[in-house]
């Protein structure tokens, strides 16, 4: 029985996390969990898992389920969010959380020596030297949720890290993957929000679009396998089966395919080294699909891809501020304040104000994100 | 340093396993090799390589070398074959003679604790439950020298057999791919040894095209992997860049891809579990291919997948018939004597008159074999 942490139960991977939950219940228990605003949803969530701890994000949601549900022990916060992290019972702690602020309760479960199941990209691409670091010295685990990650790491087991020539990141192209850069002027919310092949949450969505996502992989997996950025390609395959590839020195390529389906990652972290049956999966056939397609990226027309990789191999506090600019940036989008193509500009803009500091501590990564939100805020307020 | 015995050095895989060891003369050193009729090429060999040990199949050849290469012992015929397979020196013993010729050596190699890497699949279709259960009575490893199956084994490496729920075996479709069974019936021997992918022996091409290649390949993957029949298929991917894969019971897809090149599968059976460079190998470049093709398997059109197929289920002597038939059918092909579609016929042919035998010891799949032989001669004879 593994005992289990989930920090943002009420997001997309935080509910496919539970119906994980649900369907090994010889396997797995929810020990404790966090959400946000979602108080109807934790409600049903806190009924059918009775977890022995909860946290809100906000203290009249705590308190209102304090006096629903007597006997758990409710937080809310911060420190609620890092009661979860650190939960005495817990053995692994999802870290499904949308952010930068998964940071600091992931680093206080890696101290508390908890394995970490890491579907927050944002933690390793603000600050993946500390987290590494610190991984490294308490010998804890970090296993990749993300499809992609998962599938690198899949591809990986039962070889050596020594032959690795490089790893081939698949980009599905997003929600306007079609669309030429003339034609993303005027695009919508909503628009950016229908994503062809995967249902998430809005702002991997809308990091899919404009590839953002992509170039946090990208940096996420230069930490997670630790390989330098000239080895970690990406690759264009629109229909997202292929998750993604490693190709070794003998030019010998290893794959992890699959329908697209969230729960097979999620699971997999979960029941890592083992696998276990996931019945109500959808199981893939090639022959039914066809074709699969594949081509070069375009560095020109994803222009966040080549931030990302930018950031990523001058590092120091570089990445921090993509990420930190970027969450806010693609906010304000969300918000109907800027268009699509702006979420680039201020990005670009951030990176550019940006003196970099070579080898941040954990204050100076938190001040760099918190300049590099408050610099896109005082840009907005300019603009308007 | 691995010493190799190589049984079949002048035939296609014999020819790139010397690339291999000419690649990596750090880590293996040829040590004895048999070779057929191509005195010619075996002399190259013996001067570049000096082995230590060399059988000819005629004793004419082993004789004329012998007066050239006194430093050499030279042998001829069965006699000499099993030296090889069994010379004391040698660590791994690479099979890739054509053939069920390679069935005794190989099992006379395993009662020696022989490592085994296998390009010959007739061992393992005429005769699996014997060189499975020698194998594992003398703790010996088989390693798989066919693409496919060597995709399997890569794709297994750091999984447990329990969670597998089943191997797709990819297959190209052979020269033939794109005819249907009426445009088959006038097609000639030069027709048949073009195959679209891979250069290989002419046996091997043949096989492709008629599909019974495949169908070997299946009950081979039955014997290497301890599955049942119900757990391989066989899908039609035109392209043969995805050389096999392994579903698991999660859902999870781990495939293992690479330009068409024998070298990569000899290459890692002869390092596994590790992996060498083998940077003359062409890198696979999916963007430039640009879409890859997959299709269900027809078996109507590929009459002999379905023969295999039955033969494996019902086991006993009839892979051993199967096998023989065709490598009859085929050399009457390659002859001349017999029209492509005819394979198919005598093949079924032999099944129909044979006698199952259920569990059958040597002696008696050496004389299936045989009698398979003397049955399709025998029809070919009548019909002339």
């Amino acid at each position: 029985m593994k005992y289990i942490s989930l920090m943002g139960a009420t997001g997309s991977i935080g509910i496919q996390t539970l119906d994980i939950i649900r369907e090994h219940p010889e396997s797995f228990r929810l020990a404790a969990f966090s959400a946000g605003r979602n108080i109807r949803l934790a409600r049903k969530i806190i009924a059918e898992f009775q977890p022995d701890f909860v946290s809100m994000q906000g203290k009249d949601d705590a308190e209102k389920l304090k006096a629903e549900f007597p006997g758990i022990y409710l937080s809310y916060g911060g420190d609620g969010l890092s009661g979860v992290a650190t939960f005495e019972r817990s053995d692994i702690v999802v870290n499904a959380v949308v952010g930068s602020v998964g940071l600091k309760p992931t680093l206080e479960a890696i101290a508390c020596g908890k394995t970490i199941a890491l579907a927050n990209k944002e933690t390793l691409v603000t600050a993946g030297h500390l987290v590494m670091d610190a991984a490294k010295k308490n010998g804890v685990a970090l296993l990749p949720v993300d499809s992609e990650h998962s599938a690198i790491f899949q591809a990986l087991q039962g070889e050596k890290a020594k032959n690795i020539e490089r790893l081939i990141i698949t980009a599905s192209g997003g929600s306007f993957r079609d669309r030429s850069r003339e034609e993303l002027k005027g695009v919508s919310v909503e628009d950016a929000l229908n994503h062809p092949n995967w249902s998430m949450g809005a702002k991997i969505t809308i990091d899919s679009a404009t590839m953002m996502n992509k170039g946090l992989e990208v940096i996420e997996a230069h930490w997670l396998f630790n390989l330098p950025y000239e080895k970690i390609g990406v690759l264009l395959h629109r229909e997202s089966i292929i998750h993604s590839m490693v190709e070794f020195h003998d030019s010998s390529i290893i794959a992890q395919l699959g329908s697209p389906d969230m729960r097979v990652p999620i699971q997999y972290a979960l029941t890592y080294p083992d696998r276990l049956p996931l019945s109500s999966a959808k199981r893939l056939d090639l022959a039914e699909i066809g074709k699969l397609h594949f081509q070069e990226m375009d560095f020109e027309r994803f222009r966040c891809l080549r931030f990302a990789y930018d950031a990523g191999k001058e590092g120091g506090s570089l990445p921090t501020v993509l990420n930190a600019a970027n969450e806010a940036a693609v906010a304000a989008f969300l918000d109907g304040r800027i268009r699509f193509l702006e979420i680039e500009d201020l990005i670009e803009s951030a990176l550019n104000a940006h003196v970099r500091i070579a080898n941040p501590g954990l204050e100076e990564i938190l001040q760099a994100d918190l300049d590099a939100r408050n610099f896109v805020h005082s840009l907005l307020v300019k603009r308007n």
